[in-house]
């Protein structure tokens, strides 16, 4: 039998196509195929309609050779899988006198009585289904074949999905799998753009796809976040895992400080393990940013360790009262410069009696912008001992966006304060 | 021309398919076509595989009079839509002069010097098509007409991607659309569980189905966020709306101050207004939340208006030293307590020299919890003039959880205080 390597995911029902909810059933079922070797090629979300889902398994079944379907077995009138997927193959659909009576077993169990007839439904399978234990719900799932094909249908609910895709995943599905695992890293950057990553890389990309096992590469960029995901597939797990540590490291070498994790710690997770690294201690000092710096790096487990105050001073009366900042600098510069946010870090420092001051002031928007100072400009300044630290930004996008893209600079001003990195 | 009814979404990008990323994109576009009376038919996720997107397209063009993509407009090699629907079309690509140009205006007017040769790919265009302006990034979209058909391709990143559909719904869209528009209306509710929403509105939700036109309403639920969904599909948009305006007054009525928000305002927007409406000024002190509620605070344009000052107070010293609060009662009531947070309110108000002072101070896990006080234990306190609020909470979840739903609850029992509601 061919193993199956290429899956296809169908997200059923009609409450997906609306504005308000969506498939994520998908991405656990992904991760599980994943790891078996199986890559998932295309999702499809189809409404609660026969004729349309029948459609879909039709359209996937010659793009895949797993089809995993989630959602649409329930006993109401809207569940229309099992009607598709019979549809799809031209079988006949037939009440499996097993699962009716387990049906009818489950309801007396749970002290619900005699089960209502509409649930009978849930019982009937296309011809040559088996049908897959559900522990936690009424819906069994159904695994179906299809020449070399698999079709698999799932219960929508993510408690009744989950078991019985580990499950399959531990049981017939990893029996039939190709076994060439898939395995991923993602290399974090900061401080370039999404070019000039590319521009960086583009070398390494094609050594990587010319090696065997091969690695592939893709950039996802968004405001302030640059990721390079790093794929390969190999015979085996560890394999897949030296190519991909080989990959990292170029990667890292060619990108230098720019790159700041390779490992899935988030930035403030990787400033906040410098600190305890060096024991210092931060103390933050922000205006546009509004407390998002602060908040970012206290998302980390234990960063009471090095963290004690910051303070946001939105108002420059503020600055001059809890930070020391000379309202004379204030008048003469602007809140919004070098030598006020040089002021605030070194008063808020000082304050809190940490080593790292680091502190941030800026133009969020949407009003606020002036001539020579438009909305987005953005001064930080980061201090250790008796270094000094600053940058300017001016960053596009709207008041959000900005006031990540300024805490993002802020908080990487201190990583590359701390390296002792340009 | 036949007006378009039926839609298909593309969501575009080998992410995509991975477990770490899922598609958002298509819930707003999907938010907007429903408003011009287009359904969302089905929504397909492809990777970043030219010929694999082009089978998509011609399969949603079978099922779909309006095809809109989301994503692969980018410089790189792996952005293939363009190439994808010129091969679906069967169409020739060809550099557009006037895009090309755009283009380079774009990079020099942002300082970024010659265009790099790779850019030129966003300029390629199927014959016949129609760029769409993108107003913060550099790929335009591009709007094809197909026989009775249209094709729309959008930018992935979500801040090109909304501008774009606004404009498209108020232009083109607007004029080939077949009109028998979906209308939502947003009830955002606190200090209420799920089941306590639903029983107070079961008898509502009978009479909004009986009524022409009807009223559907979903709950859905999530820590520290429940919202009442409310849609109607009329003959006008008019007539939708009203039938949802009154659906929201009873709704509002039933639920009491509990509804804050029926126009799409956040909470911290809400407590903005009421501040600004009773020129009153907010000062706050956090210390489990680590600068969320104050980031919250600020994420609302003109916030500045009525917050001058806060304070994120992570080490107790830090709050004796700042907030006055003193060490003794530290000691004896433990830094959660209500003690504890009604001197940090009062600390931080009068540092500020605001009317309205607001505390948290909670253990916000993973570690922290003693006998007593488990993970989650919050206490909030906000005061106004001589009046005091307190409320203590346990709430679930990881530290990030726990830290939203207490700023949600730090920022609610100050509009509460304001409103003068229990």
């Amino acid at each position: 039998m061919k193993p199956l390597s290429r899956a296809a995911i169908v997200a059923v029902g009609s409450e997906l196509l609306t504005p308000s909810k969506i498939d994520t059933n998908s991405l656990y079922v992904t991760e599980q195929l994943n790891r078996l070797g199986i890559d998932v090629v295309t999702k499809i979300v189809a409404g609660d309609d026969r004729d349309g889902l029948s459609r879909a398994f039709r359209t996937l079944l010659e793009q895949a050779d797993l089809v995993v379907s989630c959602g649409g077995l329930g006993p109401t009138d809207d569940d229309v899988t099992r009607e598709a997927i019979a549809q799809a193959l031209e079988r006949t659909l037939t009440e499996d006198p097993a699962i009716a009576e387990a049906l009818r077993q489950r309801f007396a169990a749970r002290g619900l009585g005699v089960m209502p007839e509409i649930n009978r439904r849930q019982a009937m399978v296309p011809a040559g289904a088996r049908p897959l234990e559900n522990a936690r719900g009424s819906a069994p799932g159904l695994w179906i074949e299809a020449g070399e094909r698999v079709v698999v249908l799932l219960p929508g609910p993510p408690r009744e999905l989950k078991p019985m895709v580990t499950a399959l995943v531990d049981g017939p599905l990893r029996e039939r799998a190709a076994g060439v695992p898939l395995v991923r890293r993602v290399v974090r950057v900061t401080g370039r753009f999404e070019s000039q990553v590319d521009e960086t890389l583009a070398p390494l990309y094609r050594r990587w796809r010319s090696r065997t096992p091969g690695v592939s590469a893709t950039i996802l960029a968004s405001p302030g976040s640059i990721e390079l995901h790093l794929s390969s597939r190999a015979a085996s797990l560890q394999g897949g895992e030296a190519a991909l540590e080989i990959a990292v490291s170029e990667a890292v070498a060619a990108l230098g400080d720019d790159a700041y994790s390779a490992d899935g710690r988030r930035l403030e997770q990787v400033v906040g393990d410098l600190l305890v690294e060096r024991r210092l201690r931060v103390a933050v000092a922000e205006s546009c940013t509004g407390g998002l710096v602060v908040s970012r790096l206290t998302d980390v487990p234990g960063s009471s360790r090095y963290l004690d105050l910051a303070v946001v001073t939105y108002a420059n009366a503020a600055k001059t009262a809890v930070l020391g900042v000379p309202s004379a600098l204030i008048q003469e510069h602007g809140a919004v410069s070098r030598p006020v946010v040089v002021a605030m870090a070194e008063g808020i420092r000082q304050k809190a009696g940490a080593e790292v001051g680091v502190a941030v002031s800026g133009i969020a928007g949407p009003d606020g912008g002036v001539p020579g100072k438009p909305v987005g400009t953005v001064h930080v300044a980061a201090l250790l001992g008796s270094e000094t630290r600053t940058r300017e930004f001016r960053f596009l996008g709207d008041r959000e966006l900005v006031k990540f893209q300024a805490s993002q600079a802020a908080i990487d001003l201190v990583r590359r304060l701390l390296l002792g990195s340009p």
